[in-house]
């Protein structure tokens, strides 16, 4: 099915994110309108470290104003004005500024995205490995943020447990276990 | 951190979405805007079958025009006016509605946010299985929609090869898998 726009306004515009009301056709001839919330790309960084006793990740956590709930949660993030920002500079630069990690190997696995019934956000997935510690940056938003490493099998169960509440945090963590079953260490 | 909230007004309002600008301060004083979309609570459906030759899910697929294209995602959505709805009943609703099958047993496994960046809404993610068929009752806006049965392994190929791009499908899939190696069948 196609939908075709018949018009469209723009009701909402901040630094982030944008808000348009279009009045659209289906194929059926019927009318009706969608919001939809515009947002730049982003991307979300799964930051792997491989020991002996077994695999661990790299977490924030930090107060999520929109929820009113503190969460941990992958680094992730983007630039307010970033069209045309080449995604793989995107993620090493959320991942330091965040974590002050350095990955030494940073590789895309997929891009979803961001709650399509309402949303245009486009959010590459990434894999961050070989990491070396650096300094940490923050955005003014940020500054609560603590970083933290756990054992995958810990952060499973707080994807499980409500510690983890973040889909997008969820999703990374889908396509990075799926793409690692296809390409074992 | 606590961020109080200055002030709040409403930009933009549809049947199904509201949009908020809030002003706001951070315990370090310092002042900004926050635009947040509410959105009601929502639920996900991992509808799984169980068979000698392997488990497989189902799912549907369609045209989402906010992002202007078609994909694969698993059943799910939400009611325009739910306050107070039971979750458990909203995702039987959905399934239902989208694919006709009816369930035996639906448990839910977890809650997520979707999008808390900038969005308020709850998303029960929901393991459905001892499924049956039954008649197909859809909106207007998913006249469109076709339902699929799929091979597990071949649902976890089309979210690396971008045939399901939904993070909200994502998150649900690495929900179920994380709590199945925790209660095998």
């Amino acid at each position: 099915m196609s939908i075709k726009t018949i018009s469209s306004r723009e009701v909402y515009r901040n630094r982030w994110t944008s808000v348009r009301e279009d009045v659209i056709e289906r194929s059926s001839g019927t009318r009706g309108i969608y919001g939809v919330v515009d947002k730049e790309p982003a991307c979300i960084i799964v930051p792997v470290e491989h020991t002996p006793s077994g695999d661990s990740v790299w977490l924030v956590r930090q107060y999520r104003y929109t929820v009113g709930g503190t969460y941990y949660e992958l680094p992730q993030g983007g630039w307010e004005q970033n069209i045309g920002a080449d995604p793989t500079v995107m993620a090493h630069g959320e991942l330091a500024e965040e974590t002050g990690l350095r990955a030494g190997s940073m590789k895309r696995l997929a891009s979803l995205w961001i709650g399509y019934g309402v949303m245009r956000q486009l959010h590459h997935v990434y894999l961050a490995e070989n990491l070396s510690q650096g300094e940490v940056a923050r955005d003014a938003e940020e500054e609560d943020m603590t970083v933290h490493r756990v054992a995958v099998l810990e952060f499973e169960s707080m994807l499980l447990d409500g510690r983890v509440m973040d889909n997008c945090s969820a999703a990374a963590w889908a396509i990075y276990r799926v793409w690692r079953e296809r390409n074992p260490t």
